[in-house]
């Protein structure tokens, strides 16, 4: 039997448990060119919250009663496709649920020798290609300048900070709480790190970036965004991953967006998913970067499918430090 | 003698004739290499109440008791520069007095015999140089695309839509009111113009915009631009050039941040005195574009310099239709 989170209904404002429905259902049959996977490791990630919402967004949403969305790490356990044997360590796209079938060409397999299995779906997974490109191909930053990431403990932000040192940067992080500051600064590496728990956010965004910002790579929205718009220097660039403050019902009235004139920003919102091509050099470097030690990251992971539900609302407000995983077997 | 109006004081919120003073004094003397230039055309411009306002921005501040920046255009009266000669039509950036003395350099000549002298302050000025950088080098739009102007029937939105025509594009306006609207729908040739004081934006919107918008030209700022902002389609563009709505202290709590991201939309704010090497490219279209009449143009004209900072009080109000100027003469 295989089990399943499905969505059971849609949040209102705040995602509950009660969104979601454990089910069993048998195991699915293998049509030819497919692959049977037990996922050993699901990711959790902000873009979920956008998926159980029936608002207009660049995916369609999940539909009531539908298995939840999300990236997998597993290892093949029935083929009826020729590259794939049974054994093989593969990345997809399962979703929430204990075993999963796809089409060959849906799955990508990957060597754990060097690289633990659960990287795949963090620093050299869609995470870091996220980071990687928000980073190089928008912000492009040149050396010297002063990047800012919000989110900055998590697992875009932990490699944005990253990638900025490596391109001779100043890195400032922006994260909630002493623990995961002192994590970005003393692990990661980062320069500097404001924590926008301790209330004094502007002072402190004032003394850890005394030159302004160049690059803001941004996760969050929200007081934050409109704070670090009024530190923009002319000629800079955001990098617009997430609005994980206002994914719950509560828009921020911004009141800097005249830094985005006067200091003639460049804005993009992107979506790493379009732009493939790039995927694969992304991930040479990336994995690189981990096999060597160069990337560092960390993990927060839950135990059982089962608490997928409570992690993912833990995400959503922060709980994490690092990368947010299920670990299913 | 001349007479210049200077910054008496700056403004709390919104601008009073309070905040300027008219004054008289002695006609400049030249110095070897400078031209003293009669100004028969004073321009009005929103960026002016940013250089009120001490407020940090990409130009300094107009100083208390100094003259009030602005474009000028006139003849020349006296000259110790060789390349200018007495009767010499020029524009220039003289500010708000009716004779001012500058370097040959800072001195455009200019030839009224096809295009009118005051049109070098509108469309083939500045006005029209930043509708020009904004669409075709920001918006970058495609032909069959949709492009939206705000402030459609001012002196940038005007050349901004008719832009938008020739290249083979849908081009819908917002302005305040029906006058305004029936002018760029009837006389400049839009496809459609919203009234945005008609109390139905969001309809009237959906409406004039039924594919959507492709580029947006921002002129206004607030709930124009946030209601614009959910009419964005995927991979849009939007050129920041102004946010007049804004510039009297009354930040807009912007509800669709999230579409930034949802569409990846590209949201750049300029402003055009950065570009000047596309400028004789730019006034080269322009001009043969008004010259042969593909190009129209509407003026609202204030009488005498004394009237100056109550028509400049009404371009920030929208009392004017098309571009506001001041005959000196």
């Amino acid at each position: 039997m295989n089990r399943q989170i499905v969505l059971a209904s849609r949040p209102e404002a705040w995602v509950t448990e009660a969104n979601f429905r454990l089910v069993e259902v048998p195991l699915p049959e293998l049509k030819d060119g497919e692959v049977l996977v037990r996922n050993l490791w699901l990711s959790l990630d902000p873009y979920m919250r956008g998926r159980m919402s029936e608002a207009k967004s660049y995916a369609k949403s999940v539909a009531i009663g539908e298995v939840m969305v999300g990236g997998t790490a597993g290892e093949v356990v029935d083929t009826r496709h020729p590259n794939f044997q049974i054994g093989d360590r593969v990345v997809g796209y399962l979703g929430w649920q204990l075993y999963g079938a796809a089409e060959g060409s849906a799955l990508q397999k990957v060597d754990d020798r060097q690289i633990p299995l659960s990287a795949y779906l963090g620093p050299v997974g869609m995470p870091g290609v996220t980071a990687w490109y928000g980073l190089k191909e928008i912000c492009q930053p040149k050396e010297g300048e002063t990047v800012v990431v919000t989110a900055a403990a998590g697992a875009v932000g932990s490699v944005v900070g990253q990638l900025a040192k490596m391109a001779g940067c100043r890195a400032v992080g922006v994260a909630g709480g002493a623990e995961k500051c002192r994590y970005v600064v003393e692990t990661l590496g980062f320069d500097a790190c404001v924590d926008y728990k301790a209330g004094k956010l502007w002072d402190d965004l004032k003394a850890a970036t005394p030159k302004g910002i160049d690059c803001l790579f941004e996760n969050v929205g929200g007081e934050i965004f409109d704070a670090l718009l009024a530190r923009m220097n002319a000629f800079s660039r955001i990098a617009l991953c997430g609005l994980i403050a206002q994914y719950n019902g509560e828009p921020h009235p911004l009141k800097n967006l005249g830094s985005v004139l006067i200091n003639r920003i460049r804005l993009q919102g992107f979506i790493v998913s379009d732009h493939l091509a790039l995927w694969p050099r992304a991930l040479q470097e990336l994995g690189q970067g981990v096999a060597s030690g160069r990337i560092r990251y960390r993990e927060t992971i839950a135990q059982g499918l089962e608490n997928a539900p409570q992690a993912f609302i833990g995400l959503l407000k922060g709980a994490n430090l690092g990368k947010q995983l299920v670990k299913l077997v």
